[in-house]
């Protein structure tokens, strides 16, 4: 299989767009950022689809809030579809500014928008500085700023970067209602020979249960757990097949490669209708599992190799 | 504990507004919903809010679609704050109507708008029959015919019921991706002492668990699946302290009467950091559970007979 | 129900004779023992049934060994016929003496006998030190001496204060092949309100599970370890109903009256076809449970008034 | 490894005798009896170690009785020592037969001997049957016959395949107390490639869990739970190091080359302080094991070639 980024000076790469959001911030600090062929696109299906095609190498786009909690399309969609992997994630801390036309003033802001996952990230910030401005919802907080530059509001909540693409100022910096809030965005690629593991690593799957059996979940989780390997989130989202019948979206501590990782992987896949591998990657806070006593590759291999021996009559 | 709406002739109700959206439309199909003075609300924790303050006796509020998956904002409102609990279900199945101002045609339709709940719902059939159309998001579907009504957009998807109060006329009918979506909607109200159970009825509780230790999910899991009772929602959302800190918002088969789901309450409270109980009620689809042996409320009174004579000494 | 041997002055209890035998000399050593009339039995099934019968208060019976594991006939005996339950135990540490007529020595040895499960205990200082004596089974160690007294055999193997009440000689102390092997005796009396708890207690229970489907052992330990009980002594034991047919003798470590025993043997009653309480008494070793958090009355308390409230509609 | 019994035209093989004990029986029912050159030996022990020393090809043993329960002894050989594994299996109808001197009539019984694992099985008859006559123990049931034979005892309680060696008759036959009654023979070899699947297969392991930490023996199960594994036997013995210190010995369904034992055994060996393997060998009753789903080989066999694409990114 050839590898079309890697020989690639340029890295093609979309994002949800427009230029100034969140989501190209955080492109902005992948390795490699520097050289990538950065396209803005409209949507997340439409950033991922991208890549599918192949008109692009990867997709930034966002994963999870911890405050907002699970982005529902970007899981949905890396779901479905044909298969994409995530390659690497980048944490970006959430700090909104208040973003408006040069010379407007706080006592001018009747009306202001953002991303509708923004709004409940600032409400309490909103409640006590603007109590009456209205709010509205645009597709991003990018487009947002993008609409004051227009008139159309008066002002933005976006990230500080977005003010010089609309030619707006930031009037205030910092705003968010929580204390250290995150959110985590993933490059995903077409599927492709994983980097080997680091250590610190995290493996993503979308497990579909048989028939919504009670206990089901408890037997994924199990599948887990006897192999020592922790999940770090699990995600219900519904199949669409009416209520009661989820597909879970987990993170695990780990890589694809490690023993433990491969074998509760084959586990699950085995209890599970289906199941997708949607990659494994560096961690990016650098953390590394605390191996339970029997789960370390060294521990799998003497058992294999014992094993082996009981199976040739070698004990 | 007075029990204000019972002894109330007409219960006051909040519900997410304005008039002729889903939430109204759930709320107008719950018994005694033809007495009830009802309120539009413009948000979620509004329409809650006004129960709390006791300028309303319930809420009626979204919990979870059958495709888009859980209403994040209602289950945050309803996991902090002053306790709540719901008190009733409704099952509405999802079906848009495309709103338009008297004399408009399909093919007048350049800008439509619709909750951004919904746009997923007919994100299909938009692409089949209006590819070159602009979609715009709005607080409610109920919103977006308002402002069809001003001339802002020339198209609402909305439930039909919408039309007439904002005088517009459904042009197409029956809209959905999905055959079979349905929502669910909960009327919740102030605590007090619930209804017995019927026997087809449904818990709904919410855990933060300790210090997020690896396999605490499993623990969760496992209070419930020892008293045999099923689980048929579990979601995690995050608590705002990080990314991997997570409270879970579930609901079991059964009602907080029956000793089976009292025990295991117990044991979610004693395992867990803090538990809500968000109340027991009927469910809307009659679905009765499944009880394995050694579940029944005879067979614990059984065992607690049996255990009581044990330590008195009498086997 | 009348408290027979608390009133009584002088307890009348069984043990296995004849005397001079371990259990003898455990019952020595049990509080009160001094007041004790003690009657040696022939077997444990007539120890055991001269209390059950009102002819003795209590009966002293071992119950496993750290060398030769569980005694079957005493767990077979407890587990049927009617209830009787464990007040009391007793740890003797296990060392064996070579008896013999005055005048013998190790040389004049060419047979010896002791109980059957005797001889693995002392297996490698037989090979040792009478490599070619015969060794041969007698109903108890004390009997092994009382036919050595009348000449059929050269020595016993029993404990040392076997000598005196035969009339033989230790020509040989403290033999035994494992250092630290200790048996363990317990009273057995009808039942009656137990003593309270010490917060070092055992209890004694017996479970026939239902059927036997494959994981049924499963569901009984973690209907324990869901309480956060633990089990100090697992055994399985034929029903007499055919290979693969069991059921389980088990120590639990706390006291009927604690809130997660009671909770888990009510668990256990549930889901086994039958369950039999044999006591619940300090354990000899004085050795505390470590409780997992969530596992303590107070806490089973708390989580009681919460559910209460939650059920009264007061939360 | 050569091969050496089955290059070997008559098999060597030890059991525990003397002539005419029930294993002696077993022993004779083993495919390839006919030809082989039988030893009778005066322990189990003995047994055994003419087979690991190489003085025999294998050992015919008593593991488990539907009465009494396991042979502890030869449970405790096997978890000891040089390996040895089982190859084979042997169930027998426990019938015992009242074996006398010619013309000793019913009326003439005043003693009588049998092992100390016969006693308990016909405990009830001869309550009914010799009220009055004393038991004594014997080392076999065969030595009991021999004993009568020489006249130390007026009746043996035997198998009546043990009348003929010792010149004695079968006054009565088909004597026990549980119908059905049945003893678990296994044939014991050094350690050499085993036999394939047969599809109704057992497997025999010992375990020593790791510092007796509370739910360790749960940890252990659920290595077996997990792929679908069902223990058909498990009994504790102790490890000699002081009461509370088992060590595990198990019968699983299916054969250490089937995927799902395999794993299980590896998981096994990783949470244990040791394991030992015992052989995989066909059932004596021919049950297969009905395998929940994702447990079958090929199952397992898709799992694993899912994951190796997953690893070299080719999904």
């Amino acid at each position: 299989m050839p590898d079309a980024h890697s020989t690639s000076a340029a890295p093609r790469w979309t994002y949800l767009g427009p230029a100034g959001t969140f989501t190209e911030a955080a492109m902005r600090s992948l390795p490699g950022a520097e050289h990538a062929e950065a396209t803005p696109m409209e949507s997340v299906p439409a950033a991922l689809d991208a890549v599918r095609r192949g008109d692009a190498d990867g997709a930034v786009v966002a994963l999870e809030n911890s405050v907002e909690g699970a982005v529902s399309i970007t899981l949905d969609e890396l779901a479905t579809g044909s298969s994409l992997v995530i390659t690497a994630e980048v944490l970006l801390p959430v700090s909104f500014a208040l973003l408006v036309r040069p010379g407007v003033t706080l006592d001018d802001v009747k009306t202001l928008s953002s991303h509708s996952h923004a709004q409940p990230q600032v409400r309490n910030w909103l409640a006590a500085n603007l109590p009456d401005a209205q709010w509205y919802s645009s597709a991003s907080n990018a487009d947002a700023a993008r609409q004051v530059q227009e008139g159309r509001y008066d002002a933005a909540l976006a990230g500080e970067f977005a003010a010089k693409p609309y030619g707006l100022v930031p009037l205030i910096t910092d705003i968010h209602d929580v204390e250290g809030a995150v959110t985590r965005f993933v490059l995903v690629e077409r599927p492709d020979r994983p980097t080997g593991p680091t250590g610190a690593d995290r493996t993503t799957v979308v497990a579909y249960i048989v028939d919504d059996h009670p206990g089901a979940l408890l037997e994924i989780l199990q599948e887990f757990a006897v192999r020592g390997v922790n999940l770090t989130r699990i995600e219900s989202r519904p199949t669409g097949d009416g209520l009661g019948h989820y597909f879970f979206s987990m993170d695990a501590e780990g890589h694809v490669a490690d023993a433990r990782v491969g074998e509760a992987l084959m586990g699950l896949r085995r209890v599970c209708a289906a199941v997708r591998f949607l990659g494994s990657y560096p961690r990016a806070d650098g953390i590394r599992p605390t191996l339970r006593r029997g789960t370390s590759d060294s521990e799998f291999e003497n058992a294999s190799a014992w094993l082996a021996r009981a199976r040739a009559g070698e004990i």
